[in-house]
């Protein structure tokens, strides 16, 4: 076939990501197959399989023959990426080789057997009626929000999952890595014809899935599997394997009270961890709240230590002191899109309670304290 | 003293990239000096020493008392990058602790006594005669053109090094690793006063310096000593040591006649071989001259190979064949800002010799053949 090496590069580009670095056999390879209507790239590292269509309708591509092959996706990448740009040639020979011919330049790489390549069967969820449509950027934004509270030890492999649960019109994710933190969130659901239930994916899969999904107003369909969850949008079909078990109920750990409550602006308070991050040893951060201010103190044992200063927007209840990861408190605050968030200290021994200032947002995000040292 | 951000971060910079990584004790820290008309900043890995210099006169300073100190220089890094813009105050007490305050923000470091730290002794080249001045651009351009060609291995010490001699109006500088590769090239002394030397500076130090000095059209000052060279502009001052032994006669190396010239677009050259590199097993690229064509050839076993071909801007002589190391390669015409590039062919087993087209260039690169293989 000839397709423009634009056109090339992003649909290798998007399902790229999906393979692993240190994967082998057919798993190493890149599946492209060039049908009627559309040609199809498909990258897998079995927990996660990403593929791309490319339709023919875009001018940009021209099919001669249907055919498919698996070949060895880095060098192709690798090679596509250095072509001067214009028109390139993919041409598939009996004994499985691809040849690639653009301008002067002729690679011939040998490719595999597209048989035993990751399949993703397609269904009409509008006929099953397993799936739910939500918007693309709010879908983006919620896992943002809430992935990175997952477990990364394999102790607990439940853990390492985030919670997807489908309910009336709210689709609502929750992580939690059973110690520290816990972080949840909801989404309107704009089409789901009445589906509810739930599942727990992987959250290196949901992260990863952030990044490939397209930046675009659209829409997602999500389909739900005894065994794996489908991401469906106009050109990219993303699927994830489950992680089998039971999530943990998480609602009771939320606290139902709180002794005080401030305000604080965002962007100076993720400055300010971000300074005295330079100096804190283990992350510990302690912060003093006292009239309308927040004190932050850290220190590096024999190197020295620094205090800062913020001005609260608002504050509620009384003074108080706690002392926190300051690692996961910067990572939650990276992923809110607020000016100001809202922190409720709930007592000593008790986890920050982090949430949103605007009513309409649904996230919450709680935080353990850390032990108090005595000198700081 | 009160200095602004802007300076005080420019200053660190210029000598933060002197310090090793993986130095310790005194060596971890960063000299400052805050005298009646300057501020000094030093960082040193014994090896190379850097010195930057702020003057009072610039109104961004205002110092109070004289005084020194050695700080750790990662956390200072660190910690006045993230400080909010405006004016810094630095106040070191009699018990060796330096505080920084800017705005809301103070941090105590520990300091070490400045004592023991690497000093350069300063001196009036004017008198000694033992120096020369240079464009500080052509000196940099000289180093990129020749250092990458040293030896990276510790087998010959004298290898790892390049070789300055100063001789009339010339400043020529010399590397090769003994083996695959040599660079040579010279640029014209503006203020010699009748100095003629030599001496051989580590390679890595010279690359360092590449990257330290100030990217200006003023001049440097380079002043020779039996066991150091310095490198001097307005604001920095530059040490490195030099390497003790005798510098190999390279001169006989150079090939005195070819049978084959050729003459290529060094970005189209440079493209191609970026393009083949990705299936080039252990970096063997054969080029093929054949009429007014260039076609280059690589392959990875088992994975696939692939064929370019460029077209001669101009060519002399015979045809012919050589495979050669496509890394060396690469990395040389990376260091040429030039549209075209001569290449001479000098024998099968004779190196290609690499020209400027323009006659006011002086530099030359050797590169010698590898092994042909039976089948590529």
């Amino acid at each position: 076939m000839h397709i423009s090496r634009d056109l090339l590069i992003k649909s290798i580009q998007h399902v790229f990501k999906a393979l692993s670095n240190n994967s082998h056999g057919i798993l190493s390879g890149l599946y492209i197959y060039a049908g009627n209507e559309e040609v199809i790239f498909r990258g897998s590292n079995v927990s996660l399989t990403v593929q791309y269509k490319a339709c023919i309708t875009d001018s940009k591509i021209h099919i001669f023959n249907e055919g498919s092959i698996v070949c060895p996706a880095k060098y192709l990448y690798e090679i596509i990426r250095k072509l001067n740009d214009g028109n390139v040639i993919l041409e598939v020979n009996e004994q499985l080789i691809l040849s690639i011919t653009s301008g002067n330049t002729r690679v011939c790489l040998s490719g595999m057997s597209p048989i035993d390549y990751p399949f993703i069967p397609t269904q009409d969820h509008q006929q099953t009626g397993n799936g739910i449509d939500v918007s693309c950027n709010s879908l983006k934004y919620l896992i943002k929000q809430v992935a990175g509270a997952c477990s990364t030890s394999e102790g607990k492999p439940i853990l390492t999952g985030v919670s997807l649960e489908v309910q009336g019109n709210q689709l609502t994710m929750t992580a939690t890595d059973g110690v520290i933190r816990m972080a949840t969130g909801s989404i309107c659901i704009k089409n789901g014809m009445g589906f509810s239930g739930s599942a727990v994916i992987p959250g290196v899969n949901l992260i990863e899935i952030v990044k490939l999904l397209d930046d675009d107003h659209g829409m997602v369909t999500i389909q739900f599997s005894p065994h794996e969850i489908r991401f469906i949008t106009q050109n990219q079909l993303i699927e994830s394997v489950l992680i089998e078990g039971l999530y943990p109920p998480t609602r009771n750990l939320v606290p139902t009270s709180h002794v005080s409550e401030i305000i604080l602006n965002i962007k100076s308070f993720r400055q300010m961890i971000d300074r005295v991050f330079v100096l804190a040893d283990y992350h510990l951060i302690t912060m003093h709240v006292s009239e309308k201010k927040l004190e932050l103190i850290s220190s590096t044992a024999e190197i020295g230590d620094v205090r800062d200063t913020l001005f609260l927007e608002d504050k509620n209840g009384v003074n108080f002191s706690i002392s926190i990861n300051g690692k996961y408190l910067l990572s939650t605050l990276r992923c809110i899109e607020s000016d100001s968030i809202r922190i409720r200290f709930t007592g000593t021994m008790s986890p920050l309670v982090l949430l949103p200032v605007l009513e309409d947002s649904t996230w919450l995000f709680l935080l353990n304290p850390v032990m108090r040292r005595i000198n700081v």
